[in-house]
């Protein structure tokens, strides 16, 4: 029913969801968007999936997907559910975790009518919480990204040629994305953060502010305001490609610079910076570091460079400089000012300490690590300094 | 602030949903879902759009973008707007629409804290059923479009080499389909509706039911399961491409058939009988006619020529045979056996009546179509006959 290597990591986040709903008192977890499908099953489908805080889960699917075994039901709409649950002697969830931030109004007051439960709680939250610790098999998801995600990158000197522009630069970038196995999807966790494969940033188009809650802008194209625009890639000029790590479902994240011949000495200098930053990050990352803290010496070093100004951003600036990674490009922890939240081993997150510097374009880094018991392993192992595409 | 050539066509779409707001006795509409701010605005922006039942409508901005006048208010959380309707002295929702099927629960019941109306409505229902009618300037936006999917679909043979798979197939035309202005983007409505640029269907993928509600299936890769999944195009096998046109935020529709090689008979029957099908659809169909009549027409020609196993799908078939398309690839009208619907001057639509054959693939052609109020004009003017790739 399920594949046989990925029992023993499904069973593992199993266990876990159900020792936090042990310790909160709640009795069970009803689970059907395709990004907490796919991380609890191993697979994207149409139905639920149902885990009580004990014993095993149950499926209850929709449309026939190959799916079967003794837990496995075959329903027409989810008032079905519930009916399974009495003609089974399933235990009514009087208190029953849904996705709060995933499921639409209508959907979760459907199933608040169909399970009538006592209580509610935020599956969203449990389960964003949980994902933020990878298990081994997620980890090795992660491997395979990164190393095609390598691999295209080392192609992307050759997707140039001069008088294009930042779109025509990307479409060949998507290109050698898609034959390296890119699954062309692209996901974000909230609203309003539509992306397509990634983005590429030239010149000017760096200061744009987008209304998406990415660590940079660009003005992208009609309803897709984000990104490339049509800027023609002039001497001089920055391109920052940033383009999804997303071999697999686990996405990893990575940004390089390149340059239209030479770029004026400041761009160079604001790139070292963040070099610096990413290095210092990775010096100090133990498990227990405060991610606040990682915020805070990225914005120590650009402020004593006198690069504040520019730090993520110019008429907009983020703040974060970094963030988990996983099935979703925008998972747990944050590296913002004022993040709780500490390193822990199993976590897989984005670092990119960025600089948008004016007329020129946007400048910096972004790597992928995977956090161990001693610290950060690098999986984005492209070339850092600004290569030339001249 | 806006478009000069879009304010008559945005005016326009307010004053129909005031006047649907003003039957229904509502006071006024919060917008903020991607898709409802563009067909409302023209842009795709952070933050919320008000429409009351009278006046001129509000813009609440979370992030700069440029836009400004003595409507548009900055704010940094929903909670600021009821701030500003004091403010401004803007007369209290106690009615309120709000966007059900599209807010997340948490989004929703945030809005509900803030405005505290005594009544809400569904503005998803409510947008859904006016975006069906469309706009000069939206069906300029298709025709648009519609060029573009005619220019690459003729380029669709050269993307093919023997010994290639459906993938690589498809890479090829994602790359024409973005050198010819694709923003990349498909946007679809409702959960669980996940596709990436479109589909291509061969050989025995075509049989393969898909969790999403798209017309047709295949198993696709890892967490994608739709559409290609490296099946070897192989000679005798059909392959059906059904990719976007998305070359404006208005979505055109078209599926045509390649086949490699020669075909078994039954396949160019049944492709046959798909066009006879949508001839008679063209021919009959008038404003006023029901949209479930052309349903009913698709359903009894196929059962006619004995294809009834194999109408939009075999293991699993779908029950619609067109559906409305707009900046969403699944709009109204829906052509199914129980839809109450009409077909009017502005809806426009596509139909698709599909055949898969077992061990060869799917057959069948897909056009768009604008209702005038004459009848349908088609949008997608491709080549209908399954064209051989040898």
């Amino acid at each position: 029913m399920i594949q046989k290597d990925l029992i023993a990591d499904l069973e593992l986040k199993w266990n876990r969801i159900q020792l936090e709903m042990q310790k909160t008192g709640m009795d069970g977890c009803l689970i059907t968007a395709d990004v907490n499908l796919y991380y609890l099953t191993g697979r994207v489908y149409n139905g639920y999936f149902y885990l009580p805080v004990e014993g095993k889960p149950w499926f209850f699917i929709k449309r026939p997907n190959g799916l079967s075994g003794d837990r496995v039901e075959y329903i027409r709409k989810p008032e079905n559910i519930t009916d399974i649950f009495r003609e089974k002697n399933i235990k009514h969830p009087d208190r029953l975790l849904l996705e709060a931030d995933e499921l639409t109004y209508n959907e979760y007051i459907r199933l608040l009518k169909i399970f009538d439960p006592r209580e509610t709680g935020n599956a969203t939250t449990l389960l964003r919480a949980q994902r933020c610790y990878k298990t081994p098999w997620e980890l090795e998801q992660f491997r395979i990204s990164a190393n095609l995600h390598n691999k295209t990158y080392s192609e992307i000197p050759g997707c140039f040629h001069p008088g294009m522009t930042d779109l025509e630069f990307q479409f060949e970038i998507e290109k050698r994305m898609r034959s390296n196995g890119s699954i062309g999807l692209f996901r974000a966790f909230g609203s309003n953060m539509d992306i397509f494969m990634g983005s590429i940033l030239a010149g000017e188009n760096a200061e744009t502010p987008s209304p998406y809650d990415f660590a940079l802008g660009g003005g992208g194209v009609t309803s897709m305001p984000l990104g490339a625009n049509g800027t023609l890639l002039r001497e001089g000029t920055a391109v920052m490609v940033d383009m999804a790590g997303n071999y697999t479902a686990y996405i990893t994240d990575m940004t390089r610079v390149f340059s239209v011949g030479k770029l004026p000495d400041p761009a160079y200098k604001a790139h070292e910076v963040s070099i610096e930053i990413i290095r210092e990050i990775e010096q100090i990352s133990k498990p227990g570091t405060l991610c606040a803290e990682l915020y805070h010496i990225a914005e120590r070093i650009a402020d004593k460079e006198g690069l504040s100004p520019y730090f993520m951003g110019t008429k907009q600036q983020a703040k974060f400089v970094g963030h988990g990674i996983g099935i979703q490009i925008n998972e747990l922890p944050v590296l913002t000012p004022r993040s709780k939240e500490v390193l822990q081993p199993g976590m897989v997150l984005a670092v990119e300490p960025k600089f948008v510097i004016p007329r020129i374009g946007a400048v910096g880094i972004e790597n992928s690590y995977i956090m161990t018991g001693k610290g950060l392993e690098r999986l984005t192992l492209a070339k850092e300094e600004i290569i030339n595409l001249l």
